[in-house]
């Protein structure tokens, strides 16, 4: 039981709850709740307090509740509602721009515990699920029946389908088979007041109404709790085969990605990876990766004759000044090239462990026209160069959203302002070039300010009275996305 | 010149506009607006009346506007704002739900002569163009780059991309490559005062704030007017082959539909022609089509390898029971089973003609999940029996998206009721069997009442939230969609 007789003071005016008090709030709550959705210890709070955005505000909750379906969902809402007390939505916590911290005094809100796959249905290609379910394992099951669910965040073996939906997620496969956006078809919500609601519908095609079911994707839990999903599925992916091309400059790994889209391709993965991460990489043992690169690209297709559309684009790589080239003839040789991909973490966990002090990664999300790739990634190196920092600069080059990492020294004051400073930069410099401020991470508390400047005025107080309209009292994960 | 010395009143309570003094209106307008952007003759009043839609209401407009920039637009909408005038915007007026209709005494903004295709850019896949855009101008000058558009509604060689965006627009190819909304990236619009107001970005990916761009999508002129569009395009489609087979049943053509998607084909088209339907188009003489069949299915494939996919759905065609199955493998015979498709509209107008009085068609577009596609076409069979009517009912069947047809005699009274009656009754299967009240034409006026059957309180209650906020006066295109 908890000892902590009142709720916390909420750290801002910006995220002011009335304060309620505590015991009232547990009474009210545990009416409809059982003993194990509601947790009060510290050890829960603690754990509960925020995503996995570093550098991001966060608070401590006053009690984390984990409800088992959509009834008991609608009673903390309610109560919610009735007290005054601000909710905090969570799914696993992987988000990257502190859309799921929680603030002090509040109700966190996991839809962890709510993991079922309610139907599969392979006739129309569709799977109706709760928010809880792990990415992966929704991803499992329909595997079984020959289909597949592509959003592949990074985070998809931990991440929820209600987190993904709630962010609007990406992946590396969004190049050819599109994000979470894409394949929502309708949402059952609880709304701020504790009221349920359904969007969209069970069918391929419908334009009834306004677009409901898309102003809650990617809303990060501000005007809807996410109780159920039904998504659309597509048939499962052919084998896929992958190459490897290193350049000795970005100009001509930028032509590379122009003549491959140019060409008419559309492969399922198409990735750079700058000078000092694929250094970071080859330094890390993988052997199919020479040192001393300026950029490399990592280009899957599965499409019906993946062979015969790898060999092309590999052919257009080499026009465009491609050094070296390794293409993969068997599923086991594209699994190495991949792996070039997925040893990027561990690489920069590696290389952020020879820091003294206390290293850190701040990973950036920005998006720009495809074609200003090759000129973004060269103001991020001299961004770096200039602030002194190592950035580490990969992502989705076929969508041009790119992942710039700085990783840095969090206990050298002077060094953390240089690496706030050097982020900022990024932002600016996205943004000058006609992109946007986040390509799948999200606004968050991160980028709020960021947000205002890419909207115009008219845009951000349509985005204020939207959040107003669904949410009145400013209860529901208030101060995330744009301010009330 | 004008002689009507007043706006018109307006026809009902729900459309009711302040009235404004027409001389004060028509200076006001003519203030910033050419003189061949302002027409009040009777001629262009009664031609700006009202969309294709049959039965549909719609009212006289006091002056229609023909802008030829968004300055215009902006100052059309501002005086609207400013004197309390309603505006419905309009396209081509292909609309079949009677969303671009006129209401008395309204000012009508036609975007038709704002048709320039702004920048064509390959590298990123886009295009920019202006609302009054051809369908199909745009997809032809895409087309010089190897690129292409892929919304392909009836209308297509005259409709605009304006009242697309408006409508949501599908078409035949969507069941493969998605609906209008699928291609909007983002928009410039102009909200109700008259402020300019940009969505949306220039980037394949983004999720920075709420998504207005999706809202407009589909709001059928009623949230903002649509003055720039940025759309994706895709590399141009491959050649494709096509194939026509005939059903003894339609429970045997529904199971060939499924098999086809269990199988994980994705054809590019998909269309079911019903028994009433197919005889109607062999009677009109196409060669290929055998009379007496309970339905036909036309299968599209245009992948790397048609031939051999139409082969595989040819045998899936044949083991559902399908006993006579044509499949081309040459263009020109794809055409030609293509053609079948095309001819149903000659067909219904030549069976029309046989009717006496005045003979009608009142298009339908239901959508329901693939797998009620049997049931829900033998509902609609017994339907038009039970009120004595011929129904052609044909769609995309891949979509669960279709277009049941009353072909009657509208000067006949009784005729008319029975027709009216069938509609509905068509609309309430096709809801009680998990469907949507529109696929693809939009709700306009048509369907507003059903529009309030199928959403949920809560549902009905934020969509009118979300038009008193985009329009607080209730000035742009009132009474379309919801009530504000």
């Amino acid at each position: 039981m908890p000892t902590d007789p009142t709720v916390s003071t909420p750290t801002s005016a910006a995220h002011a709850a009335p304060t309620a008090d505590f015991t009232v709030l547990l009474d009210r709550l545990s009416a409809r709740l059982p003993a194990d959705a509601l947790r009060t210890d510290s050890e829960a709070l603690a754990a509960h307090a925020r995503d996995a955005a570093p550098f991001s505000e966060a608070g401590i909750p006053a009690v984390v509740t984990l409800p088992h379906n959509a009834e008991q969902v609608a009673h903390i809402l309610r109560t919610a509602y009735e007290l005054g007390v601000p909710v905090v939505p969570q799914g696993a916590r992987t988000g990257l721009a502190g859309a799921a911290n929680a603030i002090d005094g509040c109700i966190v809100l996991s839809t962890a515990r709510m993991d079922q796959i309610l139907e599969i249905d392979p006739a129309n290609r569709l799977v109706r699920c709760e928010p809880g379910v792990i990415t992966k394992h929704l991803n499992d099951a329909v595997a079984a029946h020959g289909l597949t669910y592509p959003p592949d965040p990074a985070s998809w073996e931990r991440c929820t389908i209600g987190g993904n939906i709630a962010t609007g997620a990406g992946g590396i496969c969004c190049v050819k088979y599109g994000v979470t956006a894409d394949y929502v078809l309708g949402l059952d919500l609880v709304l701020p007041d504790g009221r349920r609601m359904r969007t969209g519908r069970d069918t391929a095609k419908g334009v009834a109404g306004y677009d409901l079911t898309r102003l809650i994707v990617g809303s990060e839990g501000t005007l809807a709790v996410v109780v159920g999903a039904t998504l659309a599925l597509r048939p499962a992916r052919p084998a896929a085969l992958a190459l490897l091309a290193q350049f000795p400059s970005l100009t001509a790994a930028g032509d590379a990605v122009a003549a491959i889209t140019a060409a008419g391709h559309t492969p399922s993965a198409l990735e750079l990876i700058d000078r000092a991460t694929s250094q970071a990489v080859a330094d890390h043992g993988h052997g199919l990766l020479r040192p001393g690169s300026a950029a490399t690209l990592i280009v899957e297709s599965d499409t019906a004759d993946p062979a015969s559309d790898l060999h092309a684009m590999e052919l257009l790589c080499k026009e465009a000044g491609a050094d070296h080239v390794h293409a993969a003839s068997t599923p086991e040789e594209s699994r190495q090239v991949i792996e070039a991909r997925r040893l990027v973490s561990p690489a920069l966990g590696a290389f952020a462990a020879t820091l003294g002090g206390k290293p850190t990664a701040f990973i950036e999300d920005v998006a720009v026209p495809r074609s200003e790739l090759p000129k973004f990634i060269g103001t991020i190196e001299e961004i770096a160069h200039r602030n002194r920092l190592r950035i580490f600069t990969l992502g989705h080059a076929g969508d041009g959203n790119l992942h710039p990492t700085v990783v840095f020294d969090e206990s050298d004051p002077e060094e953390f302002r240089r690496a706030e400073n050097a982020y900022d930069e990024i932002m600016a410099a996205g943004l000058a070039l006609g992109g946007t401020s986040t390509g799948e991470h999200g606004i968050g508390t991160l980028k709020r300010d960021w947000l205002t400047r890419e909207l115009d005025p008219a845009s951000l107080e349509l985005q204020r009275g939207l959040k107003r309209l669904f949410d009145p009292r400013n209860l529901l994960n208030p101060g995330k996305v744009v301010e009330a």
